[in-house]
């Protein structure tokens, strides 16, 4: 009886060896499932800041969160390309045009291991710097997010568009 | 010695069982490798069957490659949301154009797990139904694709812009 003793406190270590894979396994797609959330719980936080300080006209906290290496493909003009870049024409925006409201409607958000994607339709009120009547823009977005080695997201492409129908070229 | 036998043998068998688990780490890494670019391939074929259709006027072939769910928001007006209205409005813009050339340039993918995305400029070539010059419009467009439980990708939103600046209005 003796002699068994040695071999059967072997082969629970053993037992305890196999159950650790299994339980990571198990677990696996329950902790995937956590990670997801996180990543999405933490995408929706970023996406809500950067879009606030759209709203607030502050430039520091929305380049914050911008790439350096992000481009903007805006309607009627050329991209973008470059953080720097992006910061010199979002300032030409801002010394023409404040925001005074910004509305997202129809949001969707589809966030990946790497990349997310933001769309929807947008209401824009702009009042000119120069003065005079506001400008109302409505129109759609879609933006990707690029995911950083620390789990952050950074602002990566965007491309919009208004919906207001061009005007009809006039009869001469 | 015999009495050792039985236990050496059951433990080479725990010693397999404990190899399986760890074999099959060490390979995972390289088997999602291999999947990602199984994704990617099979992604380019797709988008690029996709974009030859809508080069060659061909909705039917176009539509094989569109999810019933999908939209597209033109510049300019409404989104267009479903599939059947696609079609519609496909076969409205085929009555008043043809596409002779479709060129795409500083074409991106990143093709993640559930969703890939398609971004670039195009040039595009349309030739009057009615007759008349070819118009050429140059943009930019972003495209997101989503990924069927088969493996294959399914053409899900879809947002384009003009880079042509917008004429001036005219002084009175």
């Amino acid at each position: 009886v003796a002699n068994n003793f040695v071999p059967n406190q072997r082969m629970k270590t053993y037992h305890l060896a196999l159950l650790a894979p299994l339980l990571i396994g198990a677990f696996s797609s329950l902790r995937a499932a956590d990670d997801m959330t996180a990543l999405r719980a933490d995408f929706e936080k970023t996406t809500a800041a950067f879009h606030q300080a759209l709203r607030t006209n502050d430039a520091d906290s929305f380049f914050v969160y911008v790439a350096d290496d992000a481009a903007i493909m805006p309607p009627n003009e050329a991209p973008v390309r470059g953080k720097a870049p992006m910061r010199t024409w979002y300032s030409n925006f801002l010394s023409a045009f404040r925001t005074t409201t910004l509305t997202l409607i129809a949001r969707e958000t589809l966030v990946d291991d790497n990349w997310a994607t933001e769309l929807g339709q947008y209401e824009w009120t702009l009042k000119p710097a120069a003065g005079g009547s506001p400008v109302i823009d409505k129109g759609n977005y879609m933006q990707i997010w690029k995911r950083q080695p620390d789990g952050h997201w950074l602002f990566f492409r965007e491309i919009w568009n208004s919906s207001i129908p061009l005007p009809q070229p006039t009869s001469k």
